[in-house]
């Protein structure tokens, strides 16, 4: 398969890159470099089945020849990021997706949005299931992603219900690994960067907040199977009480395993060794207070569930931060 | 002033001209004319002090010389519309109000965004104040237009926090009188233009969902007071309790009283003396049970309150399309 992956060079679209290459498919990345790295990708430059193109991918998109596959991972995605390029946020939602079905359109090629569990707000049902409508202020400050996504999500669907285009929509939940940049602000990265050097630990509240940490591995894996499954990947009949099996509507990806920030906070300490102190600091506007997928539809419609504890994902994604302090590799998966 | 209208030739937008030429200021309209109508602002043409510009304002818009203020009602409206223009409501909610929003900025011009009741979708909270953050389904077929508008506030609200662009938002609710299109599905126009005709008056569902009906004079009022007023056109302190006082905050525009569709039936039926008679038929997808407008902060932050009871305002609006049947005038608001 031929692939355009827009966002390519960033935390998630780089892992996926290198998954899609390693299966024996040809990739093409768009990322204007905004908040991805060039690094994370350029073990593939100059290889034949890579191809770099440092473009916006809310201007004109253009690719030669036959394309199979267009998957959307384009956009800021941390908090400190999408706060600091809110309208940049909100353009490569909305101008950038638009842009982005249309040549998927063009191509008539498979979409694949990477949404994400902020479309679920600060939720007032727990654990998420896909057909919970959110509890999202579109007003607010983290109103930038959550509703450039959610407008993401409903241009995919107008695609696929009036053009008729294939698409499918992740909603990917908290992520971890190697490549997460060190000071993008995610709790994961802020923790283990911290415990490193000693510092105090920034939890923000009281810490009670809860998430759900999902190993990148498990993440990329749950989004290959999706991309890839076809409409009648699922095989037993659907009870009207069980979640739609339509897999053209949004599918959580994410690990269903919760853990409170204070919880996170020690494991770090105790896998790093550090004696750093917690530090807490005044909860942000609106952040949310729980959040858990519940991943039935992925389990049901592609037999996916994620598979690294997270002790397990704590200790590689250590490890890739000790060799990135040391100037060493960054092959850490 | 100067003043932009997009949308201009539209229901509401071209009332807003007729004030604001009324007042003794210079309106330009941009319009595609996709759901608008030449008509509704023929009786300007030719005069000194309006321009109409056939402009998707999706587009590079452009404009010389100053501006005052740019005022975006472009969008499908009504559900037939919206349905029918997915695409075309996505990208004017999107693409449109970032070009609006980009105009005013250059021209150091106020703006003014026509939001929606729909941003709050299916309620939960009743009535709906400014500070619910809504209830609506991202990937549901109305969410192209429910999406559409809480990603312009959300854009909106962007172009005030990092640009300091002076904004205001009015969230819409439902509005009745002259230049409603007969066929447009909205249901004050389909209860009139039925009753007018003889034929059944289609009620969706078993009619109990309540709507709140706003005559358009009154909408305008209270648009072009939240158009005009300063930051600090309120006077009094806010007690904590209250909501805030923020004027770039979302408004609501619209009649707090309620009443339930039959009851509308019933009392169009009766000021048009029809005897028709009353078809019942499935309630559509995520149609909202209740809709009401909180109006406790137009009411502090704008002196406003709607003046026109329900039975005033139907006996114009029929009147209007008792006139445009016999191929009458148009000019009641």
């Amino acid at each position: 398969m031929k692939v355009l992956i827009t966002g390519g060079a960033g935390f998630l679209g780089s892992h996926l890159v290198d998954r899609l290459i390693a299966d024996g498919h040809n990739v093409i990345v768009f990322d204007n470099l905004l908040t991805g790295r060039i690094d994370n990708v350029a073990h593939h430059l100059g290889t034949e089945t890579f191809k770099f193109v440092k473009q916006d991918v809310t201007e004109y998109l253009f690719v030669a020849g036959p394309l199979d596959a267009v998957v959307h991972f384009a956009s800021p995605a941390s908090p400190i990021d999408y706060l600091q390029l809110p309208i940049q946020t909100l353009k490569v939602g909305s101008l950038g997706t638009h842009k982005a079905l249309g040549l998927a359109r063009e191509k008539g090629a498979r979409f694949l949005l990477a949404s994400t569990s902020e479309t679920y707000g600060d939720p007032q049902v727990h654990p998420q299931p896909e057909d919970y409508w959110g509890h999202v202020n579109p007003v607010g400050p983290r109103g930038v992603y959550d509703e450039a996504k959610r407008f993401a999500e409903a241009m995919t669907m107008a695609y696929h219900r009036y053009h008729g285009l294939d698409t499918r929509i992740a909603r990917i939940f908290n992520t971890f690994g190697g490549r997460m940049r060190p000071n993008d602000g995610r709790v994961v990265s802020n923790f283990i960067v911290q415990a490193l050097a000693g510092s105090p630990l920034t939890v923000y509240g009281e810490g009670a907040q809860t998430r759900s940490f999902c190993y990148v591995s498990d993440l990329i894996e749950g989004i290959v199977r999706l991309l890839m499954c076809d409409d009648l990947c699922h095989s037993k009949p659907v009870p009207e009480t069980e979640p739609s099996d339509d897999v053209h509507l949004p599918v959580n990806i994410g690990n269903p395993s919760e853990f409170t920030v204070i919880e996170l906070a020690n494991m770090v300490r105790a896998l790093t060794n550090s004696k750093s102190p917690i530090e807490f600091n005044p909860l942000p506007v609106d952040d949310p207070r729980v959040r858990q997928p519940d991943i039935t539809r992925a389990k049901r419609l592609l037999g996916w569930q994620p598979r690294v504890p997270l002790e397990e994902g704590l200790t590689k994604a250590i490890q890739y931060f000790r060799d990135l302090a040391s100037g060493g590799g960054t092959e850490c998966i």
